[in-house]
Order: structure tokens, then sequence, then C-alpha cells
């Protein structure tokens, strides 16, 4: 399961207040600590512009900068606006790096796929078009069909693609974690290239223990075939359920990832 | 999930014991504590004939008596000889009942399916012959293939078959998790009215952290289709992410189970 941590986002009380305060200190912490604790990718995302910064441009310069100052961990730049995206590309001088994200509506593919092509850059996808989370399996495939068309033209191939199948809360309908499961199903038979990616804290909105409910759909979405999550690398129990699903789904050859993190005392329970 | 208290077994070094030194107080505990733990049914294993008892059948009459007195679960008559089934079924009160376990063989086939048809019982089948378990899905397929047909001879319908699709460590080989999961999904399509279950244990021989991966592999057992379990009910953990899986999976209407199930203080972390 390749790990993208999701801490360094200005939607997290703190982490937005460190941006608009140019509080460097708090963030840096926050990407090493994400490095440590095994994440393979340092998502960033700067939100709208706030405090200090003239503008969101500017703040997604400065947090790239930062963020690669203390870490070599590959970014996943997070907006869904092309000046920030390009701003951030501009400014990060790693060979990988994530596009997080763009949605089934041309427009949005033309700048974003634009730039993730020219950048050999990965793209998250998200299954859906301008009218929200489709509540079934074929729109949602649908949304794929339509990215994947789109973004070829434009030069980017079927495998720099992570669809996120997107995640509808169970206590609203309690066939929709089936839903999501059938979806990365699906992708991955109709986009054997293509990767699969998902935030999992949706799934169990509304409901206790929404922990529980979140490393167990990991560990339900990786026997679906999910390739990648976005989550809290710093939450030692789903970081555990990552890698016992890599163990179960074929991903860990001899188990040695396993033996390893058990040693180290990774595998909270 | 069906859950099968699998506690009663006389494997287990204290019930064992129990049984051979006829000390109802340990066993009547047991019995009692997996149906308040939520166990759906009691397995019952005599064991082969040891201590004061003159024979299997006769350890196994009074053990069924004797957790038919304590609660009103059914049971689940755990063992391969037909005379100590039908010494069971002929002591057992109860409506439903499963008998645990027959494979691939005619002649097991022949006396246990013949015992089922007369009850109207269910039978977890091994899905496996004389020569052991198979390490690939195909083989595991056709010995279900060879049950249903042998079983709907005796009059044994395929909804009365609980097969057991059988896991072998991924310590051994780092695909059987993937292969026991095939299996369950290809057995749902080919028998869709035939049900599922499995012990869990075996998935984590030789590696650390046992429960962690077993409690991961329920979970991703549930999405392919696993209908019930034969697990410890006392353990906490394995017992919310059983009710965890239900909920994921779209067998937990309006979350009532898992609401439930949470206000009681059962879904340990």
């Amino acid at each position: 399961m390749l790990v993208i941590g999701e801490n360094i986002n200005a939607s997290n009380k703190s982490v937005g207040q460190a941006i608009s305060g140019k509080d460097r200190t708090v963030l840096e912490n926050l990407a090493r600590a994400q490095a440590e604790a095994g994440a393979d990718y340092i998502d960033v995302n700067a939100g709208i512009s706030q405090g200090a910064w003239e503008s969101q441009e500017a703040a997604m310069e400065w947090l790239v900068e930062l963020v690669q100052s203390v870490t070599d961990k590959p970014l996943a730049i997070d907006s869904d606006v092309p000046t920030v995206i390009e701003a951030a590309l501009a400014k990060y001088n790693g060979q990988k790096v994530i596009i997080n994200s763009v949605s089934a509506e041309p427009a949005k593919l033309d700048s974003i796929g634009s730039l993730a092509a020219e950048r050999g850059a990965g793209v998250v996808a998200l299954c859906m078009g301008a009218a929200g989370i489709p509540d079934n399996v074929e729109d949602r495939l649908k949304a794929c069909d339509m990215i994947v068309e789109h973004l070829a033209a434009l030069g980017v191939g079927e495998e720099q693609i992570y669809f996120d199948p997107l995640v509808l809360p169970v206590s609203v309908d309690s066939m929709q974690g089936v839903i999501t499961l059938k979806t990365i199903q699906e992708i991955k038979k109709r986009h054997p290239s293509a990767k699969t990616v998902m935030g999992l804290s949706n799934i169990s909105f509304g409901l206790p223990q929404r922990g529980l409910i979140n490393r167990a759909f990991l560990l339900m979405a990786a026997s679906a075939g999910l390739d990648a999550a976005i989550l809290n690398p710093l939450d030692a129990k789903i970081m555990a359920a990552a890698r016992v699903a890599d163990l179960l789904v074929g991903k860990d050859p001899a188990c040695k990832s396993y033996i390893r993190a058990y040693r180290k005392g990774f595998l909270a329970e």
C-alpha cells in the first residue's frame, strides 16, 4: 500500500494557522514525522489565500519549499487550481510527484492534464463529474472512462492515473461500502495499468469509533485492489492495517516488510 | 457474519482435561460465556476417546447434553466420525444444527451426507479431498463441485452446505491469502445458495501478532463473501471485526447492529 500522508492540509486548524502565520516549525515537524512513520508521499495543501499571504500560489510555493527542506519524500500537490499546481511544480525539485486532484470535467482535465503530461506527474482522478459523487458504480466508471480518454489525448498515460473511487458514508446508505469496493474492482479490470487511491474517513461519517471502521475499510479496499491510501501516517493503527493488508494480498514476498515492521514495533494493535 | 464459537474443543488442553475428567463447570462456563459474547452457534468437539470415557460417542453425548443444559444456542457437531455425529444428533433437541465437517471423499460424503439429509442439518464441507488442502483455487473448486453433486444425490441441498475454502499460511506462500479469498468469491458465483465458512488462524501460522493478521483476514474474507467464521467469541477484538465487517458489506441496514454493539461496549479496538 502506497501511503500518502495527509497531515499537511490547511483544513486542519493548527496547520491552517501555521500556514497563515508563516510558522515553519509546526509544519517541518509534521513533514519529518510523517516521513519517519513510513509515508511514501507527503501531501501538501496550502488552502485558500489567508493570513500573511498575498495569494494561494505564494503560500503553496512556500509550503513546497519548506517540506522539501526537511525530507526527500516525494510530494502530492493538493489543489484543484491549475495556477497553484503550476506554481508548486515550479518550486519542486523532486522527480516523482502526484497532482491531487482532478475530476471528470473537461476544463479541469485540460489544464491539470497538461501540467501532468509536461511533468510526467501522477494524477489523482476523482470518479465524478461536476454533479458530485455518483451513488452507484456505473456512473463512477463512466467518469473513469471519460477521464482516461481525455487524459490520453493530452499525453497522460493510464499508468499515471490514480483513480479515487470515492466513498459515501454507510450511515447514509448501508450499500455504499460495497459500491466503493466494487468500483475499485471494476476500475482494475477495465484499466489495469491505472492505480487506485482513496481517502478513508468519509466511510465512517456519523458513526462512533470511526478509526475501527476506517481500518476495516482499508483492509477490504486493499483486497479489492486498492494501491494507495491518503491517510494519517501518525496513526499507528492504520499504518499497521496497511502493512497487514500488503501481507495478505500477496504484496509482501516472504513477509519481509511485515517482519521488519514487527521488529521496529510498528504493528500497533 | 454468523459466528461459530470454537472454544469447546478437546484439542484445547484445559477443555480436553475437563472432558476426560467429566468436569462440568469449566465446560458450562465456556458455553455460557460464548453465548453471552454473541456466538450464533456453539461448536462441540469431544475429541478422541480418553480419560473416564468408554467411547468417543459417550463423551460426545455427554458434551451435547451438557452444553444444551446451559444455553439455547444451536450446536455445531464437530467430528468426522459418522457414529459420533449420529450419537450427538440423537441427544440434541434443537432445530438448527451444523455438522462440522466433511471433505470431498465419497465414503465420508455418503455417511455424513445421509445424516445431514435426515436431520436437515447444515454441513461444513472442506474444499479438499483425501490428498489434503490444494494449494490453488481450481482444485478447491473441483472439490466443491464434487461435494455439491454428491450431496444433492443424497438429498442435501446446496443451501445446507457451508463451504470452507481452507487457508494455508502466508508465511509458507505469500499468495495463499489471495488464493483463499478468490476461492470464496468463486464459490459464491458458482453455488450462490451455498454459504461459506472459515477458521482463521491458519493464515497467520509462523508469524508474530497473529491476532492482527487474523482480524484483517476476516475483514477481507467478509468482503469476498464469507458468511460464517469459526472463531473465539471471547476475543473481543475479533468479534468487533466481525461486526464492522457486517457494517461495511451491506449486512447491517441502518447500522443498527453496529450501534447496538457500540452501546454495549462490544467494539473493542
